[in-house]
């Protein structure tokens, strides 16, 4: 039984507390495109972006990850993704035409990982958005590139998306344990990527600006600002991926990555770059140390029915205690690291 | 009969007539990394390059393109190739692995356009040379992005390549006229592009670089060393693409442009964006108007047999004489716009 | 006699015949910040300004320069500078505290080569918007940098800015003739230059902006509105001064320079840089050849009373005739070089 | 009695242990030209300077500064800064011409806060390689541009150097007491500072590079070469200048910040810009902490006589312990602050 046919990453649902702040984070702050709203819900693409959204922000009692989404590429890839996962033992369900502004008749799975995954084809098409330089401001986003999940066991996280028909550019490992893992479908370094700690929960949306000085921009700005709490880690170079980042955190926690450079992944036979977890350069390629949170903190996410999945504890040696930054010793701040936040 | 499972452009090899002034040109200015090389023949990759060449150089009597040369998903898409051509009343040819090094079997094909094309599938995997930035200089090749081909009917060569599974990205037309046209394989704006014009010749080779200050870079080097006679147009922003960019043109006239930005177009049903012919800023966004050179010199093309083919005069009407560029009035220099060089 | 102790240009009043296009030109497209305005008159300041203003845009019947204004060390410098200009027979007037929004008291002069030059000591302190990256949109001005004036007698220009403490930076220049001079009071390649031409003239406006990146952007803001007809020329690097730039016109043809980059020339003893003027990269250091209306096209300029200044005939050999940019075929575009426009 | 008419700080001399080693560091990484070099000397200027030198490395025993250097505006500036700083009860030496290799006659004193310092005027002038694009690269280091000193009463320091004539741009500080200064006579932010420590000793020497991007080049260029552990603090932008920076450790552990963007700060009456010890931008903009070490470490200096200065202890409040940074409660890494390394 063959998989369906994924495309790309396409976007994400959030559960926001306060829709007017994120608005103002996400689109007056970051510079993402509205593309609809209303009084709950606002719908969001990047300047590139011509399909309807690349993130939806849904007004809620408490921060969560409703759902990922992927754009399959046939209509028949739709009830393929839904027999193949129903074959895991997954449950699913059918959303018609306009379940979500834009976006055509879908399926919904509580996929293996314990993540809700949304399969569609039928996308509205949007007014190109990608040479309206007047319009840009912020961190310039312009497509959204990937998400990076929260998992367990990343071995069975790399299986199942393997299984799903995902390459792989990049992990970070040792001769035992692999501590990550980034799995693609269209040719860039990811759509997927997996970070061990306890889950599932969503670790962070990834968004494709297109120079450093743009990623540099959005770190100004929140300094000028006095924002710059929203900061997190970076802005600095993937040693994986070789792209340049900063990451950010929403009014709710919601981490965000603004992310450029990346490279092609489109021929067969394409090999992994294996980096081992105490190189130091592997995270950041300038060699400053990870921060604790950016390994403990992350989103929650919903099941089918709106309730939030357990989060179970970390099932394998974490890369927080036994990386190259140098947290082995500072022990405290990461006691949590197995535990939700 | 499905035409072969083309992945994306790979190479080129070019007749250079002073190999050792070439080398200089390619390798010392404009930083490709050189794989391998003997006393007639240099092989070259950008620095994202996993294969082992996009370039080859190769000593001649005369400047001339070789062959274009694609890689295929499979082995079996070379006899499928081969078939596929054959059915076109195209003469082709077998080459065992070797023949080319670092490449392995190949099929090569005279196409309808009149280029020579080879296709083939295995390669030699090549150190990854991305992330030694200690190494890079000049413009910073990363991959070879694309061929652009002068050919005296438009809509006949985006005939033939659709027929071969290309996309479209982009044109430049009116009502009547197809001037320009931009099809992809991989998921970027193209592989291979079309210029109306006295063909079959080779109009430009281009290649990525990762950000715009990297295409500043060579035209500051130019000017640095008093060879700015090499650049011959820009840089710029391209409106058909949003690619920056800058043409240069190596010692034997061979052009090539360091080229970045572009956009993804891998989804199902991308839509064609369609730019008239008289908008200033199809070609230069910033409307700076193309330079005659650029319409009317390219490189003549091999056979099979190694012989130049013949150039046909163009067959539709020249946007170098109703494009925007203003070149209506100043006839004279354009007078040879549909004869060879 | 002692000259005025000139630190800088400080900023320029310019007549336009449209005050509310003027101020979608400078301040929405441009990002110009208002310090001050009313129906007639808008005062703008670039982010790094800490005086009131370094533009005056004032609403008028016909498009004109109606002073250069020069910031002094000391409130004496006034009355030496207006001492020192009525020695060399120039008509001076005086003008009381707040006759220009934000300016102390000032001595405004006809000065030899028929510009109006204002000189104050004393300014309003703005709010600092350096660090604003939240208000920051089109070229970022961040503060004036030069005047660049047409004169009809280069050197005549040269000696009378020497006499008031002008360094030279550069120069362009053969034998026989000075084509253009770059001199500073301040410690950067220049404050005011001098262009062969049909004159008193004022060729353009320089102003800062902090990188290329940014000089790139509104060319790109230009291209997305479909305004591209207000770039001129460019961009491009300059042999002279190493300044990478954009040359704009407003919509009431006064042309505006965006450049970046510049270097310290605060040294005592500091070597003059002439170029050749056969020297293709000396205003254009890619080789892009300069365009016919860059070296026609100019500001006309006002006397004390507010009267327009007869412009009269270059008097030396034109570098649009003898200069590296291919001109000398193409004469009929020129004829007009050594005409007011 | 005057002070000497000091243009601007000019250059640093640095004992260095490997001089193999320093000049692979200084030369090959950073890009560094040299001017002129002998077995145990090496000199090196940016590529904007045009005097002979910005840096001296000197083989030795251990690692050490030797003397900074200012540059003054006439020869008699020589004779008048030998006299004020003997008026103040500083021993004075003079040295003949070619003393060090390009540089005219000097005199050097050691100065009240416990530095060697030499003033000199004459120098030889160089070839320009501003624009020898062609040879640039790592950091692209243009010129010096500032001293930064550890000194035990940066108040004390500040009334030194208000005294020599310089201008002071921005400060760090609350009710009580002045933390760091920046201080200028050229017109920029600085041409020496002043962190609180114990001290004398350098803290780092800044150099000027054109763009950001050439910030983040050395940082990938360190990556690339697993030479990371140079990297100290940074990329970032510092609140304090506007300057985008990194700090590296030279192989003796001299630290050197590259660093651009900076301000004009020449126009008579600047206004000081102060910021609060307690805002987490003062020294880096997107809110990232300083590290430890930054504030712990730095190098010894000698006396005339080639003696080691004694280090005292720091005489007021600590920034590393009142700051924004968070080191407040992990007092451990910190316990060593007020000692010599």
């Amino acid at each position: 039984m063959p998989p369906p046919d994924i495309v790309r990453a396409a976007y994400a649902s959030l559960r926001v507390t306060d829709i007017a702040r994120a608005r103002w984070f996400w689109v007056d702050l970051l510079g993402f495109n509205v593309s609809d709203e209303d009084a709950t819900t606002v719908y969001l693409r990047g300047s590139d972006e011509l399909i309807h959204h690349n993130l939806v922000l849904r007004a809620g009692e408490a921060p969560a990850l409703e759902y990922l989404s992927y754009r399959v590429r046939a209509p028949e890839d739709l009830a393929r993704g839904a027999a193949w996962f129903e074959r895991r033992g997954c449950r699913t369900r059918w959303f018609p035409r306009g379940t979500t502004e834009g976006i055509g008749e879908s399926v919904r799975v509580e996929d293996p990982l314990g993540f809700t995954v949304e399969l569609f084809h039928e996308a509205s098409r949007m007014e190109r958005l990608m040479q309206r330089y007047d319009l840009r401001r912020g961190a310039e986003p312009a497509r959204i590139d990937h998400f990076n999940l929260v998992v367990p066991d990343v071995r069975r996280a790399f299986d199942h998306y393997r299984s799903l028909g995902f390459g792989c550019s990049e992990t970070i490992e040792d001769d035992s344990t692999l501590y990550a893992a980034w799995m693609f479908r269209k040719q860039t370094v990811h759509d997927v990527a997996f970070t061990g700690g306890a889950g599932p929960r969503l670790h962070h949306l990834g968004f494709f600006t297109p120079e450093s000085h743009n990623v540099q921009r959005i770190c100004d700005v929140l300094g000028a600002l006095h924002e710059e709490g929203h900061r997190e880690r970076g802005p600095g170079r993937h040693g994986v991926s070789n792209a340049f980042y900063v990451y950010l955190r929403d009014p709710d926690g919601h981490r965000v990555e603004i992310y450029t450079s990346d490279y092609y992944t489109g021929d067969p036979g394409l090999e992994t770059l294996r980096w081992g977890v105490d190189d130091p350069r592997r995270r950041d390629f300038y060699g400053n140390d990870v921060i604790p949170s950016w390994y403990t903190e992350a989103t929650v996410v919903l099941d089918l029915d709106g309730a939030v999945r357990p989060v179970g504890d970390i099932r394998q040696i974490s890369e927080a205690r036994v990386g190259a930054d140098g947290f082995a010793a500072a022990a405290s701040p990461l006691e949590s690291a197995g535990s939700a936040k």
